[in-house]
């Protein structure tokens, strides 16, 4: 069996291997055989390295809720900007500290280079902040001293030497701080490893590092340039040869060029290290930063208490992705919309006798099923565990060929779901089609599509229970907002308001008010028009009385299409539970 | 520096480590120390576990589209799809077949369980190919046993090799294919080391390995459960252990649950395997298969062949995404929008360092640059080794704090800019910025982006060269299109037309007969508008005359739409080579 592939046309005399470029030599390495046995200190740098590498910059406003999100999650060392560099930057640190938001066992962390304004101007932004750590850099690569620096190895140690001792001068400018100090050889990965120990270990020296006042090392996979095991290698041999190596925390800031930056800070970490640095769902400057929640969550499969809070997996996505404005991939490790789903029939099988085993042995035990080990084939983590739920999907295409449900919703009615809402609708699709047969067609999609998700268009057949007959709003500038509504209720229409923070927590507690419990979980809005008659169309996940799902809404108001995407999620609800009637297909 | 951190309420005590589960043991491995030096054998499995896991599955012309790319880009083994499941592989294994879509030096795979009506259907589907890989497997894992087929060992490896024996049998009643053999013990990394080498080792005798008709033997990471280096392990051990290894060729299938996927792959590879299967940017089931554009061009970046073309990534990207139907991250490595963009003022002066240091070097030496070993920081590839260009951004934030300018034009206008366009675009926003100060505001943004796009409203004030001012098609039903124009061309206005596979394809050709050369990178449109007076937004990348930059175009006709976009990006071109008066701001 010959294999056929040949040569391609690709240059590949212009990339020298990387062992010819920086020699990692550890043949008695002993990572390989070690295991991951507890947490890292972990250090968030989503509001420096992810910020610096956004298209549009997090706003105050979305680096505060970034800031909040971080630190809920349990998140203790926090990056918060390169204050020195940029104005934002500083006024943010500032309103940080002003505003007394950091909690006092959270460490802010800033960067800066090793000149002497910036690290000036990098005090006066922490100023008054109970404490903080000063985080020092300057490039050590082969290739930055020749092209960017024209400078030698000594010419490279003295820039980060005289950043020690500018930043010990200026912190007796701020003596009610307690600073810390950390110290990056940016483009590690390039750097000699003799170089990157020689010029570390003068700077622990220059610190004065001791156990009771470490340094924090932190050794840049600036360039993701190798295979994962030989920066691990170089890792173990750094954390062999760097001095005081009781007075250093030894951190890892892996990036992803070649798609093995977690690969290559969980062999770092077996290889030495104390302490991760890294974005949520990999953000950062081109491929990303490590993934924190990757990392977290893969110690937690493991029976290692990651110290952060997954539990509301989708909460912190929706907020990075609001922050960051991009968006977490579909696939994305633990967290993307189509992790935890089974397409394929041996897969749901498989799937389903899994979850019946772990039920009657619970029940053959007398325990409830939370207290067994999770053991279901093809779900690595028991979904729950992170706030999310398995499906099954049977799949439907159009018999036509043209494509699937979600195709034909959005290139005939520019109805783009998402991806979630695809997934539950092609639920609701198949039941349908399994019932009533017939062909797949654009038009019996949409036809299903409004009957589940949409009121009917003759309003003598009152779909659901509420009903939404006007709606005002109001706010005082207190940041919260009144709303005002007339519900039907059945047969009956009320007048009735509610407060929030906007019209969708008013709306809620109008519901509460009604009986009716509701959780937001998701909310995603586009427009459908952008002439002046424009229409959005507004998707909500709530859970509903204890029940998940998603409710539609289109109104030319984008605020009242979500207050009607409330609405359908409830009224599908409550006709779930009370079995009340389904109308025909149109 | 206390670390800070806390317990969690995460339930681990749910979950029980990996080597608790399956004991992987060699402290003798060598892998650690290896080198990979050449390209191992690709097997690309999008059609078939990528397809598997698709929201919408590939439609028969989405199907013969992947794999028309796959052999483009130089793949020799395509698993095509699991015939005996599923109606429609059937027949598209067929049509592969009886269209001679088969290259001669392409094997095709197909996947069947070991059950004998299925494999009856296997060898159906592959009868006349001149060669095929029938790909037989059965769940081995200790969960699988237990809780889906309720058998124990030898029940396992009765199912195989009752497997192999009806494959044997069948192989008689199609002579005229050349029929090669694949093995897979799946959810092999939940299987007991010793187990999985029983069962493949009782197969590779059963088939009757030779090194003139080896049997592939594949080992998935059918759920990826533990740290790439201890599957690695796994791998050297079954490397050392398998019967008839001169035999066998050890093939890798690694998932991507813990994000590692791409470690897994090469390590495993380091370890000795042969052969590698995966899919186009890591589709696949949950978190996907491994990215096999991410493992070529790690390869690629040590100066090893990957005997795959990817010299037209945004092509590979482009047909990947309408397959699909899914799409690739901004961040996915080497692919991702983004990737090759610098957005901080420090990366963007080392880059552009490294790139005049190139050039000088070049220039000393008398070579083209290209002959250069490639330096540049910040780029671990030259871009345009995979048809990509460097980006320098500069980001544009509104003053008002609203957000920048990506999010205005789709909040404003419901402009949903591509990803390389919003980059384009805030260079021309900063250059505007530059010259004429003010503030960032929305109508401000919208008049830049008319200005620089779109043609004026004014129409005494004709913007560029070109403008479409009556378009009509035809198809008579060859798959080939008429179009015909009539097209301001300066001041004169001329009928012409042309013929293409569609309008775009005819207008490129018009434009040809006019002087200029249009090569189309990317096409991206969405409706503005759901009403009955629905308006369309296209997209262009183009090459215009070696120049390469987007146009806008905006009608009620998508078709036409997509040609103004064309004009768009010509009429740009040529305003930038020309250096043509631009229009003052309206």
């Amino acid at each position: 069996m010959k294999n056929n592939q040949t040569a391609s046309a690709m240059p590949i005399h212009k990339y020298r291997p990387y062992h010819e470029q920086i020699a990692v030599d550890l043949p008695d390495r002993t990572w390989p055989s070690k295991r991951i046995t507890e947490a890292p200190r972990w250090c968030a740098v989503d509001l420096r390295d992810g910020n610096q590498a956004l298209i549009d910059p997090m706003s105050p406003e979305r680096k505060r809720i970034m800031f909040d999100l971080l630190v809920g999650m349990g998140y203790k060392e926090i990056e918060v900007g390169f204050p020195s560099a940029s104005q934002t930057d500083f006024d943010f640190v500032r309103s940080l500290i002003d505003e007394g938001a950091i909690p006092d066992d959270v460490t802010i962390q800033v960067l800066t280079q090793a000149r002497e304004h910036l690290i000036t101007r990098t005090y006066e932004s922490i100023a008054g902040a109970k404490q903080a750590i000063v985080h020092l850099y300057n490039s050590t690569s082969v290739l930055q001293r020749d092209v960017v620096f024209r400078t030698d190895r000594q010419g490279i140690v003295d820039i980060a030497l005289e950043g020690v001792r500018l930043c010990l001068e200026a912190e007796k400018t701020i003596p009610e701080t307690a600073v810390f100090y950390e110290y990056s050889p940016e483009s590690y990965t390039g750097t000699e490893l003799e170089f990157a120990r020689d010029i570390c270990n003068q700077v622990i020296e220059a610190f004065d590092a001791t156990p009771e006042r470490p340094v924090i090392i932190n050794l840049p996979a600036t360039v993701e340039m190798a295979t994962p095991n030989v920066y691990a290698d170089s890792i173990e041999w750094m954390h062999r040869n760097l001095a005081r190596r009781d007075s250093v925390i030894l951190s890892l800031h892996p990036h992803n060029d070649r798609g093995t930056g977690i690969a290559a800070a969980e062999l770092g970490y077996l290889a030495g290290a104390d302490r991760i640095e890294g974005c949520l769902f990999g953000n950062g400057e081109r491929t990303g930063n490590v993934d924190l929640v990757a990392l977290g969550i893969n110690l937690f499969t493991q029976g290692i208490d990651p110290q952060i809070d997954f539990s509301d997996l989708d909460m912190v996505k929706r907020t990075a992705e609001h922050c960051n404005q991009l968006p977490v991939h579909e696939r994305s490790p633990w967290a993307g919309d189509l992790v935890y789903t089974a397409f394929s029939g041996s897969h749901q099988d498989a799937i389903k006798k899994g979850f019946e085993a772990m039920a009657s042995t619970a029940a053959a035990r007398g325990v409830d099923v939370d207290e067994l080990e999770w053991a279901v084939p093809y779900l690595p983590v028991d979904p729950k565990d992170l706030g999310r739920s398995y499906e099954a999907v049977i799949r439907v295409n159009s018999q036509s060929g043209k494509g699937g449900v979600a195709y034909l919703l959005k290139a005939d009615h520019a109805i783009d779901l998402p991806r979630k809402l695809q997934i539950e609708f092609s639920g609701v699709v198949q039941a349908r089609t399994d019932t009533e047969g017939g062909e797949m067609t654009s038009p019996h999609i949409w036809s299903i599509f409004q009957d589940e998700y949409l009121p009917a268009a003759d309003t003598d057949d009152k779909w659901g229970r509420f009903e939404l007959t006007r709606t005002s709003t109001s706010s005082d500038m207190s940041g919260e907002t009144t709303l005002e509504v007339d519900l039907r209720i059945g047969d009956d229409v009320e007048s009735t308001s509610g407060r929030g923070t906007g019209p969708i927590a008013a709306f809620i507690a109008v519901l509460a008010d009604h009986g009716v419990q509701v959780k937001l979980y998701d909310y995603v809005e586009h427009t459908l028009s952008a002439s002046g008659d424009a229409q959005a169309a507004a998707y909500v996940e709530l859970d509903v009385d204890g029940t998940r799902l998603w409710g539609v809404g289109i109104d030319a108001d984008i605020s009242t299409a979500s207050l009607k995407a409330i609405v359908s999620a409830v009224n599908r609800a409550l006709r779930a539970t009370s079995g009340a009637r389904r109308l025909a297909a149109v």
